[in-house]
């Protein structure tokens, strides 16, 4: 689908707009991902997009950044080290219901009559709007006018405007206001993916209620975690309306009253503020939550509005990314950012979740992807965010030190699934073994460090966290009698692999943790000799990361994923049915471990982040090779399958994964979109853009970009942060323009040149030709093409 | 300790009697392992050695070969074909039990005063023994004698001859014989050796009771197998006791009191007999064991010890091993082939499980350990135990296709571990990714058949076993580029490593298997064309077989365990303390798996069951790396160094490991016989012996023998049951004698020269010199020397 304008097509729930996703019919099959993909979030407060009436729904959904309940973690067979217990995303208190009884009949879509339903996220204001007309079973028709925000400027603040018009006759009127504790959780699944529901995990600790108004302060039950959720109303229109408030454990409760004549409206504000402590008593924190209301109260709901409406205004216009001649990864792209931009806006030093706030999908856990997939996205659009990110990572320090030492290792290794710190991963050959988590870690420093030139982060947080992921992989190498320093027994990226020799992604990420843990330490030679960094251990670092041995298949000409891998038999894709996707589902480790079937770029994800370490002709090859392996039965690897698509050359191919990538989660590709959103798969839409399509990389204290358009776009522009300047680029086929909207000069590579760039102005580079024939596109897996763009 | 007579030494809770084991004194601390050591069985009833008055006790057991619950199998993070669930034996009906009141004192030794309390298992006789004389807190002491036999001769049936005395005075005695169902389980331990409890696991379905009888019959809940218990008395002596009986869903209880005068007895004689079945009512199940007790109480007490003596006699004949020089090992050695007699003896059909029928240890489950070490035992003493536990596991190919095929394979897969077949390991990688167990039963197959040339079963039972196998390597195995064939990502033998390629060990046994297959399926061609074997198929296997790719580390002139192993950097054993062992304990699996460490013999056990496969010098330097590298943490392993450190010419490091083989439940060793004992290590004893210092092999149709005795063994004598011969090899240190006992003449090897044995005729050979030197004798890691021998 090319061209222009608003159509609704085929495969596509939405409508294709450039600013917004539109909803025009309310599809009870699909409530569940809807309310993924309608969530908002600030980045501590997630509402899920479930209707303002509660029910029906997919998943009630209210969660906060850092809050969740601990569980046991079963074992059949236990072994040294395994986690004890997990930690679990779990529901905070429902701020989100606003019920409405219509002449006693309760507005429930399932009954009487809908004649119009349409849901809108608004990608500049941050609003997602709702309109109904509902008759109810006894007749009465009424509009209902919804707008809910999480506001990005007030972190403890979400609101709802709710308005209630009566259509064709006199009704009464009823709006209960709520605050929902210990909400039932949904029914449990044999999809290990979907969150383990926990059981009212809530033990109350205070409620009570003002004239307007409802605090409710609860405790988990294991984790001991204390959260207080506060509302305060402003009601207007109707007739002079009876409003009352109650509170009991599990239930705040605002109750308006009224009568409406045909025309006329109630509109109820409501304001509500969440707060969290593992330390505070219950009345600091209902104070705190009281306050956070006052503040909202005195900005008023146009107010909030508009803080919200400048705050994006600011974000687009350092982050926008244009397509000309693609309206629906136009859209894309912009969904991709503003849930990007949720997921970890406000996230002050907490981990940013595999779903972010959008579900509870992965039990609300963190993993490598949001390192090496979502804060690359953050360090040029809203480098804050990466700077918190780590900051949490660096918060959980002691706990990886205790970790690396549990496994007999120095320094620290990190979590590879957790929510505050500890390992929850129970399934150690796919969990403890991915020991790049720890470089992933260090190389997002890296990139920060890069894109910012943040240097008191660099010494403070970003040094340590290069030392102790440095020390971790002095210890778990060894040099062998060739001198070649080995990393043994690990598990990379791709999760069809497991604990295998010599794995190239994992061996370059670590040298490159090593040479940058140098060369932090002799920038900061104070610091690091506070933190016991030696000159010793420095030649340490530098003997393993030169003696880093990266096993190549000389036979092939290809570096295998790990030592050995290409003498594996390679997957029966030909008896392979498409039912049979995602393997994991209908084929045992055993038998996928032992063959050639990679999940998600493992050695197609060096080529990319380490492409110093590839030749040219290495990376076509390798990337031709792996592409016949590779299978994307994970959300990660569509995005760099794009980078080194057109990285190597096949432009059209890239950008099919571009299109992948970008339609995760509108198109529910992975069927688990109703558990929340693939937040780094959405970053992965804007990798795919600019650092495939456009060409992104670190070029030593700069950056270079190297545009090349596929068929079909006439135009690709995207904006970036670069060390506190706004830069412009716009590609079209034959050009590329660089702009310097605002910071001082500097330079920017281009197609391998570099360019000074001065404040304001702009410099256009003609796009060269290639300067090698790129050949015929590589084939996948029999029936695991990427999906064609539409049109094709 | 060498030199005869009957002495207690120190490190040893026994007194050293060649046919017997006394205990002289009882010690509370180690009630449970003297409850394993003193267990009684038939293959099919096992009882441990627990006191009859049922407490104090370590571990309660009462087993019945076959007989388990169901219990799901919990996992945090499940994956596809992971077993859903678990077999776990639970004890059946208790019919130990014998309760004695003295003037109202419960006889229990913790309290009153033990004056003597004696138990003594006899090799020859089959009976345990136990004398006690007790004064009751109150003062009134008594004399109680006890004899317990679980009887070879009438597999339903155990006995107890049960004699009290009054000694100082007149007493009233009551008696109480019981039938006790669901007796409370062990508290729950944190070691995963340890069995899981389950709490109550039967439901009554019948109880009944005659005038000196009672009945019950119940039936586990899940795996709904129903267990009948029957038991009967004969009383005399004593003042016209009273004798009532009574029975209720988990008792039967038969009460005899009298009267006795100092110097008076009464006597009483239980009769105990059990049955089960998965399909059959409770009544045939009851009438089942009523009947089972009328053939016992026609033969009587005196018939059934006779008939007991009779079948040992018998056996001893057959399979005694004599060794002069050493009376503990001499003790050791007819300890192990008695229990392991008592393991499989009247197990007919069913599985025989590592800890046999004394101990509910790993879940009552059986391990590849029974093919590979009991079995080969049972071959040359005891063939028919042989073929049983072979045919046990012809009954499970059906659920061995169904695992197969859920792991993609062709052929048959076997359980890692199970009771009745299904895979019970929650652990896959060493559970599941250890397919050897199913070349180990392929070997086991081949080597009962060569040493009993029973074509019958080979044509049978045995063929399918092979060609099943066989073809579940075809398809675990690919032929690479070069046309090697290679078995990848799997796990050997040593559980400190998992998921390799090419485990040397995996694929010599696989070769072996592929060739055994090919060679029975030409030796049965109608019978292999029946299921289905072709020509082609024949072809296949020939061309994996010849392809098999066994690694050889051309640097270091070594087999590695598997491909790239000897590059694994070696664990740091300087750095480990003695508390740290068994590292399982203590290291993580991701710690130990990349390291060269060895838990149990594993490319030494492929020096010893292939050896066909390797030069004298390979085997010499082969176990000389991997002795610096074994911990052995598992008790399968000393045995197997036994043999090879033999056959290299480490005579004494052999003989360290023969101690360490034979005192591991005698000494506790691995500190879990209370759990029971370690069947397939009392084999070992025996392999180290007899294949160890005796060096028997295969030796094309007949066997070879080259013995080898270590300082201070004057004389090893060894009986052998060889296609229905009985053999005598009597060695010393400058001569061996053969004899062919009883059978047609036949040619036996010795020292590589064969020999024709006449019937009843002797020929003795000369010792000839080593022909090499071998040098200094080779070290094992710090701390990990075996045990020198006492005296040393």
């Amino acid at each position: 689908m090319l061209g222009g304008g608003s159509v609704v097509i085929d495969h596509f729930a939405f409508d294709v707009e450039p600013w917004c996703l539109r909803e025009r019919e309310l599809d009870f099959d699909v409530l569940a991902q809807t309310e993924s993909v309608f969530a908002l979030a600030n980045g501590h407060i997630g509402w899920r997009g479930n209707l303002d009436e509660g029910d029906p729904h997919g998943l009630s959904g209210s969660y906060l950044s850092g809050v969740f309940e601990r569980r046991p973690l079963p074992y059949a067979e236990v072994g040294y080290g395994y986690p004890e217990s997990d930690e679990v995303v779990v529901n905070v208190t429902d701020g989100k219901v606003v019920r409405l009884l219509v002449d006693d009949q309760p507005l429930d879509v399932r009954y009487g009559r809908l004649t119009r339903h349409e849901r809108r996220l608004d990608f500049r204001t941050g609003l997602l709007h709702r309109e109904l007309e509902w008759t109810s079973p006894s007749g009465r028709t009424v509009r209902v006018t919804t707008t809910r925000l999480v506001s990005l400027t007030q972190r403890a603040i979400a609101a709802i405007h709710y308005e209630v018009e009566a259509i064709d006759g006199p009704v009464n009127i009823v709006i209960q206001s709520e605050l929902v504790a210990n909400e039932p959780p949904p029914p449990a699944s044999g999809d290990p993916r979907v969150a383990a529901a926990l059981d009212a995990p809530w033990n109350g600790l205070l409620s009570e209620h003002g004239e307007t108004s409802a605090v409710l302060v609860h405790r988990t039950q294991r984790s001991l975690l204390s959260v207080a959720a506060a509302m305060d109303h402003v009601v207007s229109g109707g007739h002079t309306p009876y409003v009352t408030a109650e509170s009991s454990v599990d239930l705040g409760r605002v109750t308006v009253a009224t009568a409406l004549e045909p025309g006329e409206r109630i509109t109820l504000v409501k304001y509500v503020a969440y707060g969290w402590s593992s330390a505070r008593t219950p009345e600091a924190l209902r104070d705190q939550v009281d306050a956070a209301l006052v503040s909202a109260r005195v900005v008023g709901w146009e107010g909030l509005v508009e803080e919200q409406r400048e705050y994006l205004d600011d974000y687009w216009d350092r982050a926008d990314v244009e397509i000309e001649g693609d309206d629906e990864i136009q859209q894309a792209v912009r969904f991709a950012l503003f849930h990007v931009l949720q997921a970890g806006a406000r996230n002050e030093g907490r981990a940013i979740a595999a779903k972010g706030l959008t579900g509870n999908g992965y039990d609300g856990h963190a993993f490598w992807d949001s390192e090496t997939f979502v804060l690359p996205v953050y360090c040029y659009t809203n480098p804050d965010a990466a700077a918190d990110a780590l900051t949490w990572r660096h918060s959980t320090l002691d706990l990886a030190r205790l970790r690396a030492g549990i496994l007999s290792l120095g320094g620290a290794a990190f979590a590879w699934r957790t929510i505050s710190g500890p390992e929850c991963s129970s399934y150690w050959p796919a969990g403890t073994a991915a020991f790049h988590v720890s470089a992933d870690v260090a190389d997002a420093v890296v990139r920060y460090v890069h894109a910012t030139g943040d240097e008191e982060f660099e010494r403070g947080v970003g040094l340590e966290l290069l030392v102790e992921t440095a020390r971790m992989w002095r210890t778990l190498g060894h040099e062998d009698a060739r001198g070649d320093f080995r990393i043994d027994g690990v598990t990379g990226p791709d999760e069809y692999s497991a604990l295998a020799d010599n794995n190239v992604y994992t061996n370059l990420m670590a040298q490159r943790n090593l040479r940058a843990a140098i060369a932090a330490a002799e920038r900061y030679p104070v610091r690091a000799s506070e933190i016991g960094v030696s000159s010793s251990e420095r030649e340490q670092w530098r003997r393993a990361a030169a003696a880093m041995f990266i096993p190549f298949d000389e036979d092939r000409g290809i570096h295998p994923q790990s030592e050995g891998y290409t003498d594996h038999e390679v997957w029966d894709f030909g008896a392979t049915t498409p039912e049979q996707y995602p393997l994991l589902l209908n084929f045992h480790y055993v038998d996928l471990y032992r063959k050639q079937v990679v999940k998600q770029a493992d050695l197609v994800l060096a080529l990319y982040l380490r492409g110093d370490a590839f030749t040219a002709e290495q990376k076509r090859d390798n990337f031709k090779y792996y592409e016949a392996l590779t299978v994307r039965d994970s959300s990660l690897s569509a995005c760099t399958q794009a980078v080194v698509a057109a990285e190597v050359g096949y432009l059209d191919l890239a950008y099919d994964y571009v299109w992948e990538a970008a339609l995760m989660d509108l198109d529910d590709l992975e069927h688990n979109t109703r558990d929340g959103l693939h937040v780094a798969s959405l970053a992965g839409t804007w990798i795919s853009l600019v650092a495939g399509l456009g060409g992104l990389r670190e070029s030593g204290e700069t950056i270079s970009v190297a545009p090349r358009l596929p068929h079909g776009v006439k135009r690709l522009t995207f904006r970036l942060l670069f060390r506190g300047r706004r830069l412009l680029v716009e590609a079209t086929p034959r050009a590329t323009r660089l702009t310097l909207r605002s910071g001082e000069a500097i330079e920017v590579v281009c197609y391998g040149t570099s360019y000074a760039l001065e404040p304001g102005a702009t410099v256009a580079v003609r796009t060269p030709r290639r300067d090698h024939r790129v050949g015929v596109e590589p084939s996948q897996p029999s029936g695991r093409r990427p999906r064609r763009r539409a049109g094709e």
